[in-house]
């Protein structure tokens, strides 16, 4: 079992522990791949940031309600079957570290096991009757579908997003099951509207930034350490903020030579410095660090609703922690 | 709107056309792809067994409570869904006479889109606090899926289904949704369980009887009147009835050339000849025509739980609806 629980949760470390039973009981009696090609995914770890959102939210509210472990491994399953499905969609062949469920098993096989975890979830929290959860997880998968068609239809029509468009493809990827698991977590703690309004807004903020930087990350960050292949997003030709802002500051000579660079199809690692070095130069590299920084300052001032406590602290250092990752 | 509405259901047809509109309300606010991919596959036609069987299982026990329509759209978009993530499994060009999604939009869009419309069934379930149906559903699905990736893995290990293994196979892929919609409707019209019980193994043996006869008709079946090019089953490796039985009976030379001809990998038309000819010479094709009967008769027994009515008559005569198209 090798689970990347960081330090920082190490407040909930108990509490992400049972998060992790459910995780396994959910598919302990499943046959067949199902549970083959899930263990797969959950044995290749992961920070469990969307548990963590519930509890930790739950938990600053003065809850520790014991529904709370299931329903935080509902956002995590939900979670995995969309990387299941990503990997298919993407065509991915490495996910932390380990082959993609696809690459391992075929596209359709992943499809089937994506499609069978989403059901169990639902099936689990219905028979539970758990309402609000229920309406929470599948109104952020419709957005993160949403989202994902988005930006797969601009590219599809050779056109690239503007920045606010990317701000809004990345809040419906990344940011709405965040903001859902604050929502779950503000819930099952009966939190006032005001206050779970405020924590909506924080996790929507939280998700943005982790995805900006993920998207920072695969053009920038080291293949060994994030356990897949950078370049990926450039060979799909779903181009993030700092291709973004270099193509709009870029001017006649340098906007031919990177959109020539971007269309090589191929990425090669050669390839992919030469953009890095023009897009760093334009400065889209910084721009999308403190793009990245500014979504995280502004998640953390919703935070003001809740009382002191250590686990507001923790979320409080979350959005820090994201961040650091692009230091 | 191509709704290939039989006179079999000439009974509910005010009540089919409600669910008509409210398929087409639900995704009426969505945006991009999801709507233009969704219609392809409404438009598309379709015979709507399973809203009607959610319509006249409460119908036959009195019951015409308004939630009927929302919950047999519902069923209908959960079917629609998965045949969109079954295409792309299949790899499938061509449905009900029309390019298949994942065809015309690719397997990305497809699973994305399929993604999409279970998300919002779900959130519409959860929010008019439907919690029966989204049990009986998402329970459904999960079996769907796990019939899907047992027929999948046989395939893939080179082996064959027994026949028990086909029927179980069957009875998951297509009776399971049938009898979630058997006992949606038995719900909603407050059923008691004896009835509930029997209305679900009725909308079973349906599922089977249907699938059976599809996966026959995928053999002896006419393009034309399919929409769609047969001998895909072939192609796939995936076996049924008529196939397993024949392989069963043949002897060392016949079973041979039949073991030769099924490898062939590409079926061309004069090959699917040559197969046809074979498993019908060893009987495959009345056999399995007689197995589908057997399910049938054994579906119309349950319905002796129902009053006698002009619904109760429909439901009847539906297993027989299912069988003349290999008759």
């Amino acid at each position: 079992m090798v689970v990347v629980s960081s330090d920082l949760f190490a407040i909930i470390e108990d509490d992400l522990a049972l998060v992790e039973e459910e995780l396994r009981r959910i598919v302990e009696n499943a046959s067949g791949l199902v549970p083959v090609v899930y263990r797969h995914t959950l044995d290749a770890g992961g920070k469990r940031i969307r548990p963590a959102l519930v509890l930790l939210t739950a938990k600053a509210l003065g809850c520790s309600n014991s529904r709370l472990p299931r329903l935080a491994a509902a956002t995590e399953m939900v979670h995995l079957a969309s990387l299941i499905h990503d990997d298919v969609v993407d065509g991915a062949d490495r996910r932390r570290g380990r082959a993609a469920a696809n690459a391992a098993w075929g596209t359709r096989v992943s499809v089937l096991v994506g499609d069978s975890l989403v059901a169990r979830i639902y099936a689990e929290l219905s028979r539970y009757g758990e309402l609000e959860t229920l309406t929470a997880l599948s109104t952020a998968v419709e957005r993160m579908c949403k989202a994902e068609l988005r930006h797969m239809q601009v590219q599809m029509v050779g056109e690239t997003l503007s920045e606010a468009g990317y701000y809004d493809v990345v809040r419906g990827k990344t940011g709405s099951l965040m903001a859902a698991c604050c929502e779950i977590g503000a819930r099952v703690a009966e939190a006032t509207s005001m206050e779970r309004e405020a924590l909506i807004c924080y996790g929507l903020g939280v998700g943005t930034t982790f995805q900006i930087t993920d998207d920072l990350l695969d053009m920038v960050g080291d293949p060994e350490k994030l356990g897949k292949p950078v370049g990926n997003d450039l060979v799909t030709g779903k181009f993030a903020l700092p291709i973004i802002y270099a193509l709009h500051e870029s001017k006649n000579g340098v906007r031919e030579l990177l959109t020539e660079l971007l269309q090589s199809g191929e990425i090669s690692p050669s390839v992919l410095r030469d953009i890095v070095a023009v897009v760093d130069d334009l400065g889209g590299v910084d721009y999308t660090r403190n793009a990245a920084a500014r979504f995280a300052d502004e998640a953390r001032t919703h935070l003001d609703v809740l009382p002191d406590s250590p686990c507001k602290d923790t979320l409080n250092a979350l959005p820090d922690y994201v961040l650091q990752r692009v230091a």
